[in-house]
């Protein structure tokens, strides 16, 4: 028979009756004719109690007894989603990481997966088994202690066993109907988006639109893996949900896919730059090091041998990137005259894999802004995305109004 | 060097502080030269909470997902035990019970353990490590799945722990600070003992004195696992508690050690029973296949081929005990005139190894209950145990009178 894999988050299973409704889409997909495998989350809460509980005994804590402690909190709910669906005769059974086994490397709190043999369960099905239920977010290190995969794991758990086992799909179940144009908070003209490419979803993303973890997106385009991002909350049957599949298979797009925000940004300037070969690995090297989040950079018009650097890093990263620079100047690594920091910005982008073959999208991105009175200070591009900083207290017009100037509400 | 077992119940585990007070003995044994290992239960509530999930979900549960929910509670404890041990530069980890491996029987909620071989553990200490924290309660079964070992299955872990490593001792802290001649809520001048023989503890342990599960003491008595039992609520180092050891450990005793009591017992009588060989088994058996738990048996005197069967069970199976004494009768198989069910009784019983080579146990405590004028239903004896059914309005004071008779507040 087909595989299915079908993942709920913390929000689907959080109360034992919302672990029976997800159950019974659970029953529909076996009614329909699949072998399911279900990864499961902790309840809604009960990973940031057990997380509470380890920083409180130990702030510096060993990530091999925090694994075996935070995990806990999937177990439960894959026994708990079994018993239901052995309540509603499937015939079903729940796996703990270490029984897979899905094995992962040794980095505690933050483990990769390497391998999950499926014979295991595949003999199960073989048996009669009609769901393995499994306990998401969680592996085994070679040592034959438990792991966890960092946070959104189960998603990648989802992405990484339908891989493993060829299915057919991977339906990550939500609170969230789907994969919006942008964010229905901000512009209500957000239309839900029946597909998206993988490398749109990428730059969503991590650009904040935080429906999938970045992680589960790469493992899901490297392998081809069918995505479908869907709600556990509305009627079955009217859950199409947003399919986030491999470019060819989108027959029509419109140029741009979507518009993402980030508020959480920080600019910052380093005036008058001894302008030199080496002298951008100079800057950045140190930063990379004291673990600031570089993302955009900029280099100025350079004028007798000085340039100015710009840069963006996340608000509360702003002092560290500061003592970084100071140190490094000390050191006598870099020189410049002085360091600006600018943290009331935002980071606007417009995103689409069309954007590869139309022009004028930046052109029209621009004037859209400057239609609204609205100041770029820094512009980066990539190949599908386009992203201007500018003041924050103009981010949701920016968004309001870049959606509305690429039609985004209508269907290409 | 040494190996100690410290075993920990829910109410000495509730809290991160009592899990840190719980440590702090733990560190002391391991500054006396003791490799360590610990047993925790679940913290107190928790058990109550999942076995409360998995009976809404499903009230004729699969007991392999009971047992795949339910023993989560203890590797949370677990885990937070060996990071609070780590914060006090102990070296330590935690062991689920697969991973020690901890070995059962395939009986889901109810395994008895088969194994438990002790070179992991072992291995770790000769590497440096000095406490092994194992989740009690929980093992793994020959199909690779998690197993419980039924309710107060920690102590059991820690009596099993303690005979497959040599410990020197197993010491089970618990919300009381030992053994006492009797309730001290009853006497006032009930008194703690330092040692209690394997044998006396078992009879007490069955007969509603709550400390120790009975199949711990059964194990302990059978690998000759020196117990004891003691508070972790007091100061440390006034903490000497109850040995339960072996008889030839105790070299001087009363001779009766403490005085019992079973508030939740029915008098049963079965009149005029046609007296026949085999009879007893006729009228016992189908009450075993009930599930009935006959404790005492009386048969009373025989006149004219009929005579009187009288037994006592737990006041909650009396309706199971006539349902299936009505069968019987109609079935043919057991002949009676009456069945007569006396709700109102209470068993009180004196214990000690003492009996064995004392006359007069027997006179003394039926004079003492004829002195309160406490009429006796009926009569029971073993080898170091006797006990007697009376009215439960005078349980109470038949505890304090035969603890007086005794004079068990005095040290031997």
């Amino acid at each position: 028979m087909p595989i299915l894999v079908m993942k709920f988050g913390g929000t689907s299973v959080a109360t034992l009756d919302r672990i029976r409704r997800a159950a019974k889409r659970v029953g529909r997909e076996v009614a329909n004719g699949y072998d399911v495998i279900v990864i499961v989350s902790a309840m809604a809460g009960e990973t940031n109690k057990l997380v509470g509980y380890v920083e409180e005994t130990s702030p510096l804590f060993d990530a091999r007894e925090y694994d075996a402690v935070v995990s806990s909190g999937e177990q439960v709910t894959a026994g708990l989603m079994a018993l239901t669906l052995q309540e509603m005769d499937v015939p079903a059974r729940s796996w703990q990481g270490w029984q897979v086994p899905l094995k992962t490397t040794d980095a505690h709190a933050a483990a990769r997966i390497e391998e999950i043999p499926p014979a295991n369960i595949l003999a199960k099905f073989e048996q009669g088994m009609r769901v393995a239920v499994v306990a998401g977010f969680q592996g085994i290190a070679p040592d034959n202690r438990i792991t966890t995969l960092g946070r959104g794991g189960s998603d990648t758990t989802a992405v990484a066993f339908a891989a493993a086992f060829g299915a057919e799909r991977c339906d990550i179940y939500t609170d969230v109907d789907g994969v919006y144009t942008t964010d229905p908070r901000i512009s209500e003209n957000a239309r839900k988006l029946d597909r998206i490419a993988f490398e749109e979803m990428l730059e969503l993303a991590s650009l904040g639109a935080k429906v999938l973890q970045t992680r589960s997106v790469e493992l899901a385009m490297r392998y081809k893996v069918k995505l479908r991002v869907l709600s556990s909350f509305g009627e079955m049957g009217d859950d199409a949900g947003t399919l986030v599949c491999d470019e060819e298979d989108i027959v029509e797009s419109n140029v741009v896919a979507g518009v993402a925000y980030s508020r959480d940004e920080a600019k910052m300037t380093l005036i008058s730059v001894a302008d030199r070969p080496g002298i951008a690995a100079a800057i950045f090297g140190p930063l990379a090091e004291a673990g600031v989040n570089v993302d955009m950079i900029v280099q100025n018009i350079s004028e007798e041998g000085r340039t100015d650097m710009t840069f963006s890093c996340p608000t509360n990263q702003v002092a560290r990137a500061e003592a970084a620079m100071k140190k490094a100047k000390e050191a006598g690594e870099i020189n410049f005259h002085d360091l600006v920091a600018d943290t009331g910005v935002a980071k606007v982008s417009v995103v689409g894999i069309g954007m590869r073959s139309h022009a004028g999208v930046a052109a029209k991105m621009f004037q859209a802004l400057r239609d609204e009175g609205i100041n770029i200070k820094v512009i980066t591009t990539s190949e599908i995305k386009i992203s201007v900083l500018i003041d924050r207290k103009y981010m949701e017009l920016a968004v309001q109004a870049l959606h509305d100037a690429f039609e985004l509400e209508k269907v290409a």
